[in-house]
């Protein structure tokens, strides 16, 4: 049977970490930001460009779908934001039928539900998302606790954002999953081995 | 390390199954209906009675306490529930001091919670629980799909209400807890052998 895990996290919570652990122990492929370089790629746009289109908030192009009277002066913009959509779309599919992997966050879970991926919601508690924010930035760059909470809050908002505008349903919601991991005060370490464990 | 494990679960999602076997898989005590028992012998009450008191919609209950001009027509009631309910208060520590154990329902996360139990809810989606829930129901019992749809609805009100009024919290949500498991389509004997090597 094919091993298709998709990943959805709160910021910080370290769903990247359990992704790329899980990957390794399952030694299967491991997506996140390469999906970004292969849309780059594909659709002959910068990194940076295509990041940008796919974490605008959605209500952003929306309006401009029903407005007529808008549609034209953004035009172009709103061909260019499809195009990276259909491209992250393919591209997902395209990773998805080539070998097993592990893909975190792009709405894998709804755009490759038809491959029956496994789907693994990860999250954790102010304190300890910030805590781990707090561990991994360079030690040049510490800022406020309070301006990190706040990054954490933005960040979630517009993954909720994306997810419901692409799949209309709830962000985190448990029922989207097949398995909700609350990694407070856990060794993610530990959990990626025994979670590999429901796939051998 | 201590291992108290406590379930909640959705009713039809499984829980009680993936409760016992997980204790089976690890060795430890099990309690479910076992707590009811306990508080009748604890009581002087019948298991009926404690059951009732248990499971009647709190806010039957509520009233009582703020309204002192029928506090004494149901004093009697109102104090065999508290009776109940401080029973059952002291059981689960008494059971969870002793030994290891897997506790079924009862609101056992929130009253442990000095005890750091690992937390655990199971849920399905409703035709998997339908299904599990005509599997288990004898040949002769056999009742209209839709009946036992509005019961799973029914039961699983009660349960949120009962979580809600004594933890304050929102049952099934997930931060309440350390593991949210999907039993959708899943084998439960497999899942509980790989969830016991979280504890081993």
């Amino acid at each position: 049977m094919k091993k298709i895990i998709t990943i959805g996290r709160e910021f910080g919570s370290g769903g990247r970490e359990l992704g790329r652990r899980l990957a390794e122990e399952l030694n299967i492929e491991y997506y996140d930001k390469e999906i970004i370089t292969e849309i780059s790629k594909h659709t002959q746009l910068s990194e940076e460009y295509v990041k940008d289109i796919l974490e605008k908030k959605p209500h952003h192009l929306y309006p401009i779908t029903i407005g007529h009277t808008i549609a034209y002066v953004n035009d172009y913009q709103l061909k260019q934001a499809q195009t990276v959509y259909q491209a992250q779309w393919d591209i997902l599919k395209d990773l998805a039928t080539k070998s097993d992997c592990v893909i975190v966050g792009r709405c894998a879970d709804y755009i490759l539900s038809e491959f029956n991926p496994y789907r693994i919601f990860v999250y954790a508690d102010i304190d300890s998302r910030l805590k781990r924010c707090i561990k991994r930035s360079p030690e040049s760059e510490k800022v406020a606790e309070k301006t990190i909470k706040k990054e954490i809050a933005r960040i979630d908002k517009e993954r909720a954002q994306y997810y419901h505008y692409y799949t209309g349903k709830d962000w985190g919601s448990k029922e989207n999953y097949d398995l909700c991991i609350n990694t407070t005060n856990k060794d993610i370490k530990e959990i990626a081995k025994i979670i590999a464990k429901l796939f051998e």
